[in-house]
C-alpha cells in the first residue's frame, strides 16, 4: 500500500518514517492504536510519563471519500481511567493523514521547548515552535494556525486543560470549516498530549495524490446511495442530528437528570430534536453538515445565537444531556455556550457535565444555575483549584466533595443513558476496556427490551465486538443501519481499499483479539474483575419515574469476555 | 471474661450490647476490627456509605496497667485506599473501653441530627447532641466535652476534615491530660466517622472496677522492670522520643526530603533528637511522658513555645520528617505549629506532609515556605477547594496538579522512610493490606542491611506477621525489644489477662489468618497484585546522595503472602 508509520521521539526531537510491519497491515483505527499501545507501553506507567505512548491512527478505510469512513483514532494509557484508552472522532485530520499515506503516528518523550507543534506534510515531519499559543483556547489557536499554515491544514489541538495535564482534557479536531469541534473527548487524552508539551498536530495533505480505481468509485456511489435511501441515515440524522435520541431516552425514563437522580427531565422538549431544529432553522444556522469529507449522513450542525452568529458546531446529544438535563439546564443557548467553552478549554463535555452534576449534588452549584456552571467551566481554563478538581472529572469531584453518588466506572463518568433503564448500556459501561464509554457498545441502538436484565448479554457483547470492527475500519457507527445490515459493503470496501479478501466474520474474530489485548493491558495495569462494575448505588437506588435499578447479573458481567480463553494473545509483561 | 460487644445503628439511634461470640474471644485490636469488617462489610461499598462499618476494639490485653498494652484499634473500609483499614493508637480511650468491659464497638448508619456524640459509660450508651460543636477544632472540642462530661472522660474526636468527609481525615484520641494528640492517623477513618454524623465518642469509665490478681500484678512489675532495664525502652525513648530515629535515617540517606527527591536534609541536625531535647528542656516542656496509663517507656513529649506555652504533644518522628524535611522546613517551632493545626483540623500529619510535598513540586507552594504551608493547612479546615484537594491526600493532589512523582501506594502517602534506601520498608509499603503504612511492618527496626534488596523478604514478612500479633494484643510496638525478644512475657500476659494458654507461635498463625482475611477483603474490593507495588519512579529515579533505586524483586513481592494457600479462610462474597 506504500503506507508508513511515523515514530516521533520528543526527547530527541526526531521523527522517523518506517514501513508498516506486516502484522499491522490489516489494522487501523482502534485496532492499531490499541495494538501499538498494548505492545509498546508499560501498563504500569504513570499516564503523564513521557514514555506513555500516544498513538494516532486513521481507520483502515480512511483516505477516500467513502462516506463516513474517515474517522481517526487516538490511543494511550488514560490518566482518567488508568486503562488503555482509545477515542475516535470525525473531522478532517484522519482523511488527510490517510491521504499522506500515514498509517499511524506514535509519539513519546517530552518536548523541552513547549508548547510545540508537530507538522505532518508530504515532505515529512517538522517541529514548530508554538510558544505564542501557550494557554490559548482551541478556537483562537485554530484561527492562528490556519493563518500560519494554510486554511486547508487539519488540526488536532490541546486546550489549556490539556496543557495543565487535567485528566478530563480532550483533544479537538477541526472540521471542514476549520472549527475545532470534533473531539477525542473521553479518557483525558488531551492531558497525555499536553504532558508531552504538544499543543497541536498540524496535518497538511497538499500535494498528496492517492489514486482510485473505477470499482472504488462505484462502491463509494453505491454506499452513499444506500445510506441516502435509509430513512434514518438519509433523512433523520441530517435533520435532527444525534439529538433525535433525546426524547426517546427521556420517554424511556433513562435521561440522566440532575446527577442521575431522575430519568426524565421536565424541560426535555425544550432541548429535544424539534426544538433544536426549529431554533437553528429560524436563526439561519446549519443542518445537514458533514464533519468529514465524503459523508452523506451529515448529522452535524452549526448552532448559532439569536443574531445568527456561530456558537458551536455541532451540538450533539451527549452534550445536550450532560450539560443540560444532568445539571438541570433546559435552554439550548445556555448548553451551546457551555459546549463551546468546553471545546475552547479542551475539556470533555461528557465528563464535565457528569462532574458538574456531582458538584451540584455537593452544593458547589445549584442545579439549573447557568451562570455558576459557566464560572466553574471557566475556572478549568484558568486552572484555579476548583477548576482543576472539575477538570479531573467526576470521580475526583466526588472525592474532594465527599459525594458517594458518582456515576462513573473506572474513574470515567457515564454518558447520556442511565444504565438502570438502558440496561445494556450499563453492561457496556461496566465491561468496556476504556471506562464508562457509550461508544464502545452503544446499546441504545439495539432492538432489545432495554428494561430486561436478562436480554442484554449476547447482543451487547456482539455490539462491542462489531463496534471494534467499525472503529478499526474508521467507519462511523451511524452507518451501522446500512453497513452492519449489509456487511458485503464492508467486505467490498476492505477488498478495494486494502487489497484483501476478508469476511466480516473474520473481522469480528480479529476484533475479539484486539479486545483481549486491551483487557490484557488493563490486567497488567491493575484493573480487576471488580473494576468491571457499576457503582453500588446504581443497584440500590431506584430511578424515578420507573423506579428501576440496575440488575444485570454478576454472571452476565463475568461471561462478557467468555471467548478470552480461546483468543487471548500474550503481550509483553 | 464478662466482656461485651456494642452494636450501634445510627439510622435507628440504637445501641445494643451483646455477648462476645466465642470466635472473637481471643481477638482484640486489629485482629478483631479486621475480622468484623471483613465479615460484616460489603467490600465494594463506597467508604462514605452509611453501611460502611466503623469498628473500635481495644487490644486483647487492654484494661490493666500492663505497660504499653492499652492501644486501641479502629477499622473500616478506607476512603483513602479503598482497602480494609486498621489504625491504632495510644491515648486513654482503649484503656477506658476495656475497663468498661467493651470488647468492640461497631457503628453503622448515619445520624439524622449531626454532629452527634456517642457516650459510653458503665450504664450503657447514650447519644449526645453536639450541634454546638459543628466545625470546631479538636482542641476546643476536647475542652468543651471534658467540661461537659468530666475531666476523666476519654475522647475520640473528628475535626472539621472528618466532618467534611476528606479522605485524609484522622481521628484524635485524648492523652492522660486530655489533649487530643494521639491519632488514628492513616487511611481517612475520620471521614468514615464523620460521614456517619459522629463528632465524638466519649468514654467514661467511672465506676468500672475490673479485678486483678497477684500474679497479674507481678507480671506488670516484671514487664515494667524489663522495659526499664533495656537501654532503648528504659532511657533513649524517654529522653528523645521517636525523633531519635531521624539522624539515623538521614545518615543512611533515606530521610524523605523535598517530596522524596533527596534522602538527606541539610537542616537535619536542627530537627533531630538532640535539638528537640535541648529545645523542650530549655523551655520547660515535658519528656518522659506516657501517652497511656501504665506505660513505662514514656516516649511522648509536650512541645512548648519559647515562652513555655504548650504547642503540641507529642512531636514525633514521622511528623517531624513529613511536615519538616519533606517540605523543606528545618525549624521545630514551625513543624510543631503545623502539627497542632493538623491535630486541630483532624487531618493526618503524614498524609498532609506527603501531599504538601506534591503540591510544592507542582509549584503551589515553595519548599521551605512555612507561611504558605500554614495557609494551605488552614484551608483544609475551612474547606476551600484547594484545602479539600490537600485534605484528600497526596494522590488527589498529584492528579489535580498533574504531578507524576507521588510517593504513595494504594492512594496512601508513604511514611518517613524512603524505600529506595530502607528497602524493607518499601516491601511493607507495597505489600501491606492497608496502603503505604510503616506501622504494618516498621522495617527500620530490623537488623538487616537495609540497602540489600535480597535481604528483606523473610524478615519483613515475619515483622508484618509479628506486628499483626502486637496490634491484636494492643501492645505498643516500642516494647518489641523486650516483648518480641522474650515472648514468654506475651504468653504469660495472654494467660493471665485472657485466661488461655497460647504459644506465641500460635498467635503468629492466627495473625496470618487475619492478614489473609484482610487480603481477601481487598481482592473483593478490586485490589489486584499490581496494586501491591510502589510507584514506578521509585524504581527508575536514583535518590541522592546514594543514588539508590528501589530494586526488591517482583518475585519477592509475589512471595510475600506465600502462606495464603494454607490459611486463607473464606469470607462472604
Amino acid at each position: 500500500m506504500g503506507k508508513q508509520m511515523v515514530e516521533i521521539d520528543l526527547d530527541c526531537m526526531t521523527a522517523v518514517k518506517t514501513a508498516v510491519p506486516e502484522q499491522y497491515e490489516m489494522l487501523g483505527g482502534r485496532g492499531l492504536t490499541s495494538t501499538i499501545v498494548a505492545c509498546g507501553t508499560d501498563p504500569r506507567i504513570h499516564p503523564l510519563n513521557p514514555k506513555n505512548r500516544f498513538v494516532l491512527a486513521p481507520g483502515l478505510l480512511a483516505g477516500s471519500v467513502l462516506s463516513s469512513a474517515n474517522r481517526l483514532s487516538a490511543g494511550a494509557k488514560s490518566p482518567l481511567t488508568g486503562t488503555i484508552k482509545e477515542s475516535n472522532s470525525g473531522g478532517v485530520v484522519g482523511y488527510k493523514l490517510a491521504r499522506l499515506g500515514v498509517k499511524a503516528v506514535s509519539i513519546t518523550g517530552r518536548a523541552k521547548q513547549s508548547p510545540t507543534g508537530i507538522r505532518i506534510h508530504k515532505n515529512g515531519v517538522s517541529f514548530e515552535d508554538l510558544s505564542d499559543l501557550r494557554g490559548l483556547g482551541t478556537y483562537e489557536s485554530a484561527l492562528l494556525l490556519r493563518e500560519r499554515y494554510g486554511k486547508k491544514t487539519g488540526l488536532l489541538l490541546a486546550g489549556p486543560a490539556g496543557e495543565n495535564g487535567l485528566s478530563a482534557a480532550c483533544l479537538c479536531l477541526t472540521d471542514p470549516e476549520g472549527e475545532p469541534c470534533r473531539n477525542f473527548g473521553r479518557g483525558g487524552l488531551g492531558a497525555v498530549l499536553g504532558s508531552k508539551g504538544v499543543k497541536a498536530v498540524i496535518v497538511d495533505d497538499e500535494g498528496a495524490t492517492p489514486s482510485m480505481n473505477d470499482e472504488t468509485r462505484s462502491l463509494i456511489k453505491r454506499f452513499a446511495a444506500a445510506l441516502r435511501e435509509h430513512p434514518v441515515t438519509g433523512e433523520k440524522f441530517a435533520k435532527y442530528g444525534t439529538v433525535m435520541t433525546l426524547l426517546n431516552v427521556n420517554g424511556l425514563g433513562g435521561l440522566p437528570t440532575r446527577n442521575f437522580s431522575a430519568g426524565s427531565f421536565e424541560h426535555a422538549e425544550k432541548i429535544g430534536a424539534d426544538s433544536l431544529y426549529d431554533t437553528i432553522k429560524s436563526r439561519g444556522g446549519r443542518f445537514k453538515h458533514g464533519c468529514m469529507p465524503g459523508c452523506v449522513i451529515q448529522c452535524s450542525n452549526k448552532y448559532v445565537d439569536p443574531s445568527g452568529k456561530p456558537v458551536v458546531g455541532s451540538l450533539d446529544y451527549e452534550t445536550v444531556c450532560l450539560l443540560g438535563s444532568n445539571i438541570g439546564l433546559g435552554d439550548l443557548d445556555q448548553i451551546a455556550e457551555l459546549n463551546r467553552m468546553c471545546n475552547d478549554i479542551g475539556i470533555d463535555t461528557i465528563e464535565t457535565g457528569v462532574a458538574l452534576g456531582v458538584l451540584a449534588e455537593a452544593g458547589v452549584m445549584a442545579f439549573g444555575d447557568f451562570e455558576r456552571a459557566r464560572t466553574l467551566i471557566a475556572e478549568v481554563g484558568t486552572g484555579t483549584p476548583l477548576g482543576r478538581v472539575l477538570g479531573c472529572g467526576a470521580s475526583v469531584c466526588g472525592c474532594a466533595y465527599a459525594v458517594e453518588r458518582v456515576p462513573a466506572v473506572k474513574g470515567q463518568g457515564m454518558a447520556a443513558y442511565d444504565p438502570r433503564v438502558i440496561k445494556g448500556m450499563g453492561l457496556t459501561y461496566a465491561m468496556s476496556t476504556i471506562g464508562a464509554d457509550h461508544t464502545a457498545g452503544n446499546a441504545i441502538v439495539l432492538a432489545v427490551d432495554h428494561s430486561d436484565p436478562n436480554a442484554q448479554l449476547i447482543p451487547v457483547r456482539n455490539l462491542n465486538i462489531e463496534t471494534m470492527v467499525m472503529d478499526t475500519l474508521g467507519l462511523c457507527l451511524f452507518t451501522a443501519r446500512v453497513s452492519l445490515d449489509r456487511t458485503e459493503f464492508i467486505e467490498e470496501a476492505v477488498f478495494l481499499l486494502c487489497g484483501r479478501t476478508i469476511r466480516f466474520e473474520e473481522l469480528k474474530q480479529r476484533a475479539k483479539i484486539i479486545l483481549a489485548l486491551e483487557r490484557g493491558f488493563n490486567r497488567k495495569a491493575g484493573i480487576s474483575r471488580i473494576n468491571d462494575r457499576l457503582p453500588s448505588f446504581m443497584r440500590s437506588e431506584p430511578l424515578p419515574p420507573n423506579n428501576a435499578v440496575f440488575d444485570v447479573s454478576e454472571r452476565d458481567h463475568d461471561r462478557f469476555y467468555d471467548w478470552e480463553g480461546e483468543t487471548a494473545p500474550e503481550t509483553p509483561e
